[in-house]
């Protein structure tokens, strides 16, 4: 998939809608469509990366960015009092149905275990 | 709590066992010892960080690094293949249970949704 037919470029850029909670340089964070909790955000790099697999260790800087966005998010909507859970899906058994690399942000009830 | 009673600190140190997958001067991960799926190993900075929240700016480098180790252990253990789930718990409803930041990586089998 390449970044013309991309919903998740295409969200980050505007050209599709979505609920936006942040937005920076190089981040965009939306509400989930399909809520799996009271809270549950998708935090995503502006730069088409396929998923985690795709990636490169000049990448780096830009994971530990995406993961410290996620933590203020967090903050900003008080889950950081009670807890929360981010995951990551690569490749199919890991779930991941959207191929563009993207942190699930989910809290506001207990997250049970195992994860899925 | 603080270094010297913090299990994954004693771990990373040597001075607790542990079923040890990599190490570098930064990371260090090891096996889970109550595993959700076929593969599931632990991801930990040897600096302690209590959890996410407890981050600051200056961990990006670090937080990037752990996703990027996290990866390339997928593809030791082929997880790339078939895919995989990264987990990351902040705090208890977020099912946070050992207060020193780790990534959850699982593979070998379908992870399901939601992720707890």
């Amino acid at each position: 998939m390449n970044e013309g037919n991309c919903i998740f470029c295409r969200i980050a850029s505007g050209a599709s809608p979505a609920r936006k909670v942040y937005e920076d340089e190089d981040v965009f964070a939306f509400h989930d469509i399909h809520p799996q909790a009271p809270v549950h955000i998708l935090i995503i790099p502006k730069k088409h990366l396929a998923s985690l697999e795709e990636t490169e260790e000049a990448d780096q800087a830009l994971l530990g960015k995406l993961l410290y966005v996620a933590r203020n998010i967090a903050r900003d909507f008080e889950l950081h009092r009670n807890g929360y859970r981010l995951v990551l899906n690569t490749g199919r058994q890991g779930g991941q149905t959207v191929f563009h690399l993207h942190f699930h942000l989910l809290g506001g009830r207990y997250l049970y275990w195992p994860p899925g």
